[in-house]
């Protein structure tokens, strides 16, 4: 139920996790970050790929540092409370750091959680959060149910249409697990533009139709996708339904941006989140009930010889501990151009 | 964005929308139904018809009246409150009409939403709540946004294996709106088993893939999918982890009987449910947001001349208004069945 890509396609190498985070750590000091947001920023760009999400790890943080040049993300800004409405709290990110907001909000829902069983928290004029996983692993780490999700910019269309006007609103459920949280992080296209990408420098078919080309048909070709733009939604019509859906909860419990007006600057800036924490009802009777699931579900015979049936968050869990043992694989050339920041 | 499929592979006629609903009272009464549940379970039978949902409507009745008379399906129930988890209730739905059991714990998560902003009512040991979709117009009528979904018999394989181990878990997520409420109702599988045996019975391909044959390649014949019990989750991957993290929140939640549980036994019953509500924070506002978000998707070019972009619900009330002025379209064996009995 996971799907990692490789990133062999630019030459690799492979760099401990301390130093991938005192990298990250001393670039952003430099760009005068408040030491303990540095730490917690480089710390979430070095776990993400740690957890082998490279897209929203190393290979994203350039993009990150440019936004903050920019001023599209301003560091020293704080999450600001706007309004309640009843165990609700929508909040203003003010632009700051969306993995530092998205972080914040977690444990507030966590705390209203541990308070009253359960808490929702909007935030809107916040950025991206990077991998939607790293508040899911923070929620079932707090020994919460988590369900978080996010707008993002118009990149799929939706159903029926050819132009992209729905996100890919990434959505996220983590259940705590003391063996290994179970944690689904999924966004509502397919493949992310960046996978698209990634396939296509590696001049690699699409193992699945992720999309349309400029004819119309279902496609594995990651060129004529990128080309259409015609992004397929998970499960066609009902993945475009979710995003929709999605971006309305964000939009109207944040009242904050919505993808239309996300989507009027082309940069993706000032995105709105949800995060609902529920607190577990009680850890003994939910660990008995969670490997009853997994046991069931891993007794369907594999589709392929040695196949393994995994759960969600199953396959991060071992990349982590593989690249933790053998270092984490980055580009080379992303890698230099971060070192000489 | 929504799905709909003709019923025309027996001969079909046109009824009155009240005459529907009398017909499932008059037979409710002979079963012994208290009349106020019998007046209840009438009319959800009758709109799940009238709103084109025909699987969940007078096509299931002859089921249900079945599984009354199994004692699968206890009319005298009442569900019973379990436990408190904070604003978290846990209810027993004791084997009671599922339909009646969902619309109680609708009611209540909504009453909880008025009171706290938001709530959460999980329930075990329930039945078939028939269409998701009339929770969530339900929550929304009541002017809350609505979160609900159940777990269901293994129907669908985990991705990665053969054998059906996930429910398809049925996801309904609800936007109140004072022009037609917005109404997702997903289950996890691309194609409910009934519309793989409408299309099976109509001798028609499915419009786009909805599981793999017995040679393991992905099919659009519904023959050969119902044959190798390989029915696809939504998106592939994605969706197999979503039904299974619903099972995972409904389970814990409820603390009632996983899809694992459930699938012991060769009929389904006993399953659990979780609704979540959130007030509406404003309602001028959300209005405003909504209008924009749909609005904007709706400027999507369609991929067909004279196609149209139509948002979760919008078919349904196209299809409630026509089917109230020309008669809801029935299957005449069916319809004959009912009124027999």
């Amino acid at each position: 139920m996971s799907y990692e890509v490789g990133i062999n396609y630019f030459s690799t190498m492979k760099i401990p996790f301390e130093e991938l985070k005192a990298e990250f750590l001393r670039v952003l000091l430099k760009q005068n970050f408040e030491p303990q947001k540095a730490e917690q920023c480089a710390a979430i760009f070095a776990e993400n790929s740690r957890d082998g999400v490279y897209t929203h790890g190393l290979n994203r943080f350039p993009t990150f540092v440019d936004y903050i040049k920019q001023g599209l993300i301003d560091s020293y800004a704080q999450p600001t409370l706007e309004k309640t409405f009843g165990l609700i709290e929508q909040w203003n990110g003010n632009l700051a750091p969306g993995m530092l907001n998205a972080r914040f909000c977690t444990e507030r829902a966590v705390a209203l959680a541990k308070e009253h069983g359960m808490g929702c928290v909007a935030i809107r004029n916040t950025n991206h959060w990077m991998r939607g996983g790293t508040y899911g692993w923070q929620a079932a780490e707090a020994g919460c149910i988590g369900i978080h999700f996010t707008n993002t910019i118009a990149l799929v269309p939706p159903w029926g249409g050819i132009d992209p006007r729905l996100g890919n609103n990434p959505l996220v459920i983590a259940v705590p697990r003391a063996e290994g949280h179970i944690v689904l992080d999924m966004a509502m296209s397919q493949y992310s533009m960046g996978k698209l990408m990634q396939y296509q420098g590696n001049n690699e078919e699409l193992p699945l139709p992720g999309g349309y080309d400029e004819a119309g048909e279902l496609s594995t070709d990651p060129g004529a996708i990128i080309r259409s733009k015609r992004l397929l939604p998970v499960g066609f019509w009902k993945g475009s339904g979710l995003a929709l859906m999605l971006d309305l909860l964000v939009t109207i419990l944040s009242q904050g941006k919505s993808t239309a007006r996300i989507t009027e600057s082309t940069v993706e800036s000032g995105v709105g989140q949800v995060f609902i924490c529920i607190k577990d009802p009680d850890k003994e009777t939910t660990s008995r009930l969670t490997e009853q699931i997994l046991e069931f579900t891993k007794t369907s015979r594999p589709d392929t010889e040695g196949g393994i049936i995994a759960y969600p968050g199953e396959n991060t869990l071992r990349t982590r501990i593989r690249n933790l043992k053998e270092g984490i694989p980055v580009r080379e050339d992303i890698w230099n151009k971060v070192r000489a920041m």
